[in-house]
Order: structure tokens, then C-alpha cells, then sequence
């Protein structure tokens, strides 16, 4: 994981942060294949994601549109890892839809 | 660390996202200070946070309007911590200010 090189805002950033049950089972297969359907739907600009060691986990991925996001949230696969995601590996969690309007950045490698 | 108690949108949130050098010295002190002078300024709604094992780093916090964050970003404390994140901490960062405009989630414990 590293950061996402994203366009010039503006576009679309979706948080989702969640707290995991101590269930695995499915987890880090589901999750891989999450992240590589997302990767190849249309609109899709980026992804990172980050998991403490306290449970906490942030993964924000990034969409050229509000119209992007919808339709990545109805992908029949996406339906069902959000589905065993409630009954299996989350005890809570949080998604927030926000439109990204300024963005800037440091880097010691450019 | 918990999922922030974040109010009904609109409001804004800000995703630093950062992969760290191996330099310790002094960071986990000023983070501490950050943390907590973010949570007294005017407008702070929350924050999340997780680093995972392969450095990279989320840290989303909260705000009531883009005149808090503006405000919190211009704090000398914060001015001083930022450049000292370029000098020492911080291989690279991102920041985007975005506005959330929708928001669910799902909890075992509601």
C-alpha cells in the first residue's frame, strides 16, 4: 500500500472505517478480491488502506464520480462481501461519501 | 481509537495519509499535542486513526466547516508540527479536504 496518486480534485473520496470481529474465516480472500474488482471498475482512481494495531481500520478509495461510487456499491460480489461483512467480520463500521475539493502533498521523492 | 461519533452531514472531513521515515525522535509526543489541541480548537467534530505495519498511515479528522479547518491549519503549535513532519517524520503525505454528504454504517452494539 502506498499513496494514492490522484487527479486534481475535484472527485469523489470514500471512507470507510470499521472495527473487525475476531473472525477470519473469508476475510483476507474476500477482501483481496474487493480490492481488485474495485481496481477495475470504471471510474475508480485509487485506494489506501491502513489497520492499527488496536482493530481500528481506515480504507479510503477514491472515484472520479458520485455515479462511479453507486455503481461499485450495486456490483452483485461487492453486495455480498458488504453482507458477510455485517454478519461475520465487522462489529462496527462507517462509510462516508465526501466530495474531495482541495488536496496537496510532500514528498521527499520527487 | 474509535469510529468518530461524526453528526448528520454536511460537514468536512480531512484525510492526511502518510508513510513515515524511521525517525522517532519527538513524534510521538507532538502527535499526542496535535491530537489533543485539534480536539479543544472551534469546530472539531472527531478523529480516526490507524498506521498500519507496512507504515503507511490514515488519520481522517472531523470538522464543522472549511473556516475550522482553516483555522486549525494556521495555528502556530500546528505550523511548527507540520514543518517538522516535512524536516523529520514524513517520507511523504497527502492531505485532501473533502465534504461528506452522506454517511451510514452498521453496529453490533446499537
Amino acid at each position: 500500500m502506498s499513496i494514492a496518486n490522484t487527479p486534481e480534485p475535484p472527485y469523489v473520496a470514500v471512507i470507510f472505517t470499521s472495527v473487525r470481529t475476531p473472525v477470519d474465516e473469508g476475510y483476507a480472500v474476500t477482501s483481496e478480491e474487493m480490492v481488485s474488482m474495485a481496481a477495475g471498475q470504471p471510474g475508480f482512481l485509487g485506494m489506501e488502506s491502513a489497520r492499527g494495531t488496536d482493530g481500528l481500520g481506515i480504507t479510503v478509495s477514491y472515484w472520479r464520480d458520485m455515479e462511479s461510487v453507486r455503481a461499485w456499491k450495486a456490483v452483485a460480489e461487492h453486495r455480498t462481501a458488504q453482507r458477510l461483512g455485517r454478519e461475520r467480520w465487522y462489529r462496527a463500521y462507517r462509510t462516508r461519501i465526501s466530495l474531495v475539493e482541495r488536496e496537496y502533498g510532500f514528498s521527499t521523492e520527487r
